[in-house]
């Protein structure tokens, strides 16, 4: 089904390195190149006592890390429209700069376009009888 | 369950405005408000031909719009942690500006802690006999 961009969704734990302005940094420049997005505006801003948030914003939407260092968690969005390269290429710029101990990643498709009419008409149904399992009625009529 | 930050996730359809940064900006100055959040930088994006992308930094993480006009279209992100308003507030703002045909709405739980070993002691499984349409066995032993 077509969509407009891909959301990639990131749960990094045990991580290190979170407190860091310049990680944030340079772990979003990395992710741009390895994206081959192109860049428009990049801020990162520490919080007190402690935390970072960066955001990049491209052409094709944005990055964006947040970081929780009491809690050795990092919350980061990758939302691109377009981008010629696999998300898989950012998650391991991350990897190597934040090193988790746990990665959880979700995708999301945004602007999920309805399917078109012709294939709405085609059966997708599989037919009771073929169902998983593929099981027989124990009576016959 | 605990988690960090609560992650809104917005598809809207069918919207007015779409390739306005007066309207991006205000919409996000007024959500800041909705949500009582504290603001610490505003951006709006303009491209070409059509579209915007808005970026609102919060103490509390990011309010983020990206809209396509080609396709009625926009992707609105609203991540909190610690916000004291319900999202909803930042929705109806949305809705006002953009009033869209269609609003799709999911909500993540941002770094949603393990549940505490207390709660995996507690059985919540439903037993199978009393499964959904509580079907009893046809023959008994």
């Amino acid at each position: 089904m077509k969509a407009i961009g891909r959301h990639i969704i990131l749960e990094m734990w045990g991580c290190q390195n979170l407190d860091s302005v310049q990680t944030a940094e340079q772990a979003l420049r990395e992710m741009v190149d390895a994206l081959d997005v192109n860049l428009l505006d990049l801020h990162v801003y520490p919080f007190s006592p402690v935390g970072v948030t960066g955001m990049a914003i491209v052409s094709e939407s944005h990055l964006v890390i947040h970081t929780w260092p009491e809690h050795g968690y990092a919350a980061v969005d990758i939302f691109t429209c377009g981008a010629p390269r696999e998300p898989q290429a950012a998650v391991d710029v991350l990897r190597r700069h934040y090193q988790p101990e746990r990665v959880g990643v979700m995708e999301i498709n945004r602007g999920q376009m309805d399917l078109p009419q012709h294939e709405l008409a085609t059966p997708t149904r599989l037919h009771p009888q073929q169902s998983r399992g593929s099981r027989t009625p124990a009576y016959s009529a």
